[in-house]
């Protein structure tokens, strides 16, 4: 890490408000279009790899590991920008997404949506989460 | 409520995963700008009263009562969709904002970034909290 990346992750860090479980809920947001893509943790060490590589690494909750995003699914996610909120409690990290960013294939979590009085799927996997996961039929 | 509506609640309802405290996080975004504007909580009945009605409703963690966003400040949320991610543990609210989604009179909480090593204010307040809020010198 350079000196500028770990005053950079000190400065975030003096700021974040973590919640009793030292974690922060992050949105990943497409830097260009706009899309928001998915929402997970962060914990401390999340954050300081996160600024110091460029590459966005949550922490998993059902894991409880350091989540390097698209280590396995090669879906990775370039951090463009780091952005906190006013209460400091939520993250918005605006990302360069390689492929798609949601385990089903598809490009956005956020596919399903309430229309017609209903809850529908509005976009169609892109990717083969088989593929993405390596997982043999 | 309609009937469409009733159904349209009773589908989400049916599918979010809402934490211990019966709670999911809810994402605001402009719908045609794509602009992230902050994040708030809901429950079942801001959920219920969000479909119904197509304007915004929290529920305030810190007041522990429902929070009809712009209630006060007239900075209301009109609902343009209302989807859900995968794992049905997160909401995104697309809306059409009125004015400023901050209560420190900014468009959007995510007024601060990373930039050059440090943490700094990007954008400015476009209205003043004591206007919106009522207060008085």
């Amino acid at each position: 890490m350079t000196e500028r990346e770990t005053d950079a992750a000190a400065a975030v860090l003096a700021e974040i408000r973590f919640d009793s479980a030292g974690l922060v809920p992050a949105i990943a947001q497409q830097h260009d279009t706009g899309e928001v893509l998915m929402v997970a943790w962060m914990n401390e060490d999340a954050i300081r790899e996160t600024i110091a590589t460029g590459r966005v690494c949550y922490w998993s909750r059902s894991r409880q590991a350091l989540w390097r995003k698209g280590e396995t699914s090669g879906q990775v996610q370039a951090l463009k920008e780091f952005r906190i909120d006013c209460d400091a409690d939520t993250v918005l990290l605006l990302v360069d997404q390689t492929g798609v960013a949601c385990h089903t294939g598809r490009r956005t979590c956020f596919y399903r949506a309430v229309r017609d009085g209903t809850l529908v799927t509005i976009a169609e996997p892109e990717a083969d989460p088989k593929q993405l996961y390596g997982e043999k039929d």
